[in-house]
């Protein structure tokens, strides 16, 4: 594109701004998107402490709407730069881009009626806008095909968790009971698996000996097992970065493995490239 | 047994369906019934839950009922169709599916008396049937085999967790006492657990610094340790995925395993590629 | 030993049966040890639970006295059947014995006087006896190698942690104060362990805002550099692991990184083994 | 250096002790320099300690100012004994240095005013002395290389985990509401790092069956996704421990870093091996 710079009208120029990076124009709306996003969260978070609310409700309004009508035009410029709107628009980003929007446009119409929790959900649609800031993360192609790769074994994995938090929090609803907070099975259950993660908040804990002792059971479970998506995951990165050495072959001896700086084959003691 | 379908009677056509998945038919049962576990395995949940089960108590002992019968069925089905039902009886698929059956029935005849700790432990056995499950879940032969290999080791490891245990356990009993929590030694060696395994609910806590001092060293030997078992299943799926990458075998023994630069057969000595 | 069995005198015999294990007599001191053993612990244990110990005080106190003079008569023949008596007794398991034996006979000589907490420190030697356990757990070469190659690395790692956590807990105790129970330093230190090894009693938590904020930071931290232990280890037990593979080479070739069950050389055909 | 000994002055003399450690003199003077390291670290952490405090309040001030006075002797003697004293001063240490001299004589010209949190702040800065044993510790190059190799990944996916941790306390706020703790979406978004990070204080705890639920969900995905990092490290140590095996270096270009199984070296092209 960067060859025919020649014959473009402003869509074309709009186009490169806004969805390309290599330009002065594209990285400064590339800046000035990265802060609009940041800012735009930090006022969502402000809004929901009370106490700050309460004092700059106007200051935070005021900053909501100016971000809104920035992150409007931005859709409607996204929109009619691209040769297929369509395209962006039931794109996941597109659609982050307009479900983060609309809320504040909402909030005016609801504004008399009473529905405070639909208002709230709603509200929530602009934290959104932080998957707005993937767009800036480097592929890290490397990593998300480890991870992709592992995603099927760590499922396995998972669902046999599951089955093992279901028998166990049944057990201890048995054992244990309701006098200890144990009041229904889903509980239970919630209680393994905060038990078997380690992450053990403590709301519910076994009372009973033998209560402890199948916890005891559980949390070394826990701790043995967690070795196993660890194990998977680094197999699939060390297989990764092991076959990202070996992609050159020589071309004399047809010998595979050598290091990305290599000049001369280890093997026959010709050169690589030519 | 697909190319011999000509000569069968009703029994093997059964024993098809419920066995086997390479049919429609079978592949229809085994959707069926994958929707009747976990249907099954909702309503045993939701009885547990007091407000749920005080509600819809008519509902659920309806749902169950017709679940019950449907898993007899079932089992009657697989007992029949099968040539040597003993073989399928006697299995572990064949006990799970056993008790989770009875426990209903078992409700009929214990309903007048006040056996209600029995009952309860009884209507627990229904929750078993999460086990069923494990049958849709693919082999995953090389994860589970990455855990075998790996098995008597991380027990040795978890053997040495626990002596750990029972004596920084003592030790707290000793030094924290009574006072604060520390009432026996098993308590005091259910506080290491928690505290080794990082899972920290919090119902004991040390109060004393002294005791403050050794936790936190417990701790810190707890985050280093978790290392031990990771690394173990870590090295042996790296191992048993290396392993798996040699995908030839020897055209004159047919032996698997040589690696990826092996000229000759490792057990025949010819070679490997003309 | 066993081809000389002819010329031996009953020192030579119990020693064979006390050290070794190759003899049915020696497979069977083993095995009573053993239980001997477990039954110690139990009793330690139970003796410890006020509600049992008032109970079954004279049961307890008898199965002790039962224990105590078994593990004398054992300490007595390990001293007479072996030739230097001294490398017996201080030796690691020298110590472990004496020790967890002679605490009983010690709460017969101060059983008048009112030293209960010393008592109580003596009776805590017992446990130690589980210690003997460590007799029967094989070797585990193996594992045991990789722990003392990575044990340097792991030390200056665990150093590291414990600078990041002395200052962070001085950080906190600046920012939360004492009103939100960051009391003093050390205080403060010992949560900042619990939160970065992801323990997380929460009988001390953040409860102002900056405070949350760097507790976030510590967690996020712990939740990252737990992988440097487990990744110092991995790698050891994956390099320990590639090593013992690679024990023969060819007579023939010198080709190395041959599997345990090769027969030929991978590399010139020829046998492995004449 | 030593081979030069005849023609010194006292001032390179005092350089060898001081940033030297190949002297008896330089290896006293760093026992003695780590020895008051750590026992400052105590004064400080014991002054905070209100019951310690006010019992030993005049031994600790004069051990406070004892220490004070031996590192502001090591500072200038540092300042003086090297030949650019501003490449020492604005160092790392230096300034550390320089940091935890000055909170003492400050807390003389401020002690008549009321300023109590800066003095606490500056108080504070002693403890950072400790960062001055970093330089004992080995350099572990490779330790350091592997995590700086990994940094980068680490970073992204810390990332990630915050858009998740951002994401997910959102809805935990909609879920949950004031009333179970989840004040604010700063707060909730505290509650998720608290609970992916599986460190779980359980000071906010969900109370709803659907907050309970989808928390479970957050610890499972926490308890899966603690694999990537530590997958990332391992695969990182692997390959470094792996170069490092290679330790022949090529006899015409000294390059290093061959495989085990090289003949010709991949950069100039010629025979490893005569």
């Amino acid at each position: 594109m960067s060859t025919q710079k020649t014959k473009r009208n402003w869509k074309e120029k709009l186009h490169e701004i806004i969805y390309e990076a290599d330009t002065p124009e594209g990285k400064l709306f590339d800046v000035i998107l990265l802060i609009a996003i940041l800012f735009s969260i930090t006022i969502v978070m402000l809004e929901s402490v009370n106490t700050i609310n309460d004092k700059y409700s106007y200051v935070l309004n005021i900053s909501e709407w100016a971000i809104t009508i920035l992150f409007t035009i931005e859709y409607i410029l996204r929109v009619i730069s691209i040769k297929k709107p369509s395209k962006y628009i039931f794109s996941f980003y597109g659609i982050i881009d307009l479900l983060s929007t609309i809320p504040k446009y909402l909030s005016v119409i609801f504004v008399g009626t009473n529905t405070l929790v639909a208002l709230r959900a709603l509200r929530l649609l602009r934290v959104f806008r932080i998957l707005k800031l993937a767009r800036f993360i480097g592929e890290s192609n490397h990593l998300s095909q480890a991870i992709k790769a592992s995603l099927a074994r760590i499922s396995v994995f998972l669902f046999f968790v599951l089955i093992i938090c279901i028998i166990l929090g049944s057990l201890m609803y048995l054992i244990e009971g309701a006098e200890n907070g144990f009041t229904s099975i889903p509980r239970s259950v919630y209680w393994a698996i905060v038990t078997l993660t380690t992450v053990g908040y403590g709301d519910i804990a076994p009372g009973t000996p033998l209560g402890q002792f199948i916890a005891s059971a559980i949390m070394i479970l826990g701790y043995a097992i967690i070795a196993i998506p660890t194990g998977i995951v680094s197999s699939e990165i060390v297989k990764k970065t092991e076959l990202d050495l070996n992609t050159q072959s020589c071309p004399h001896c047809a010998t595979e493995g050598h290091d990305d700086d290599a000049i001369y084959c280890y093997n026959c003691g010709n050169k690589l490239h030519e």
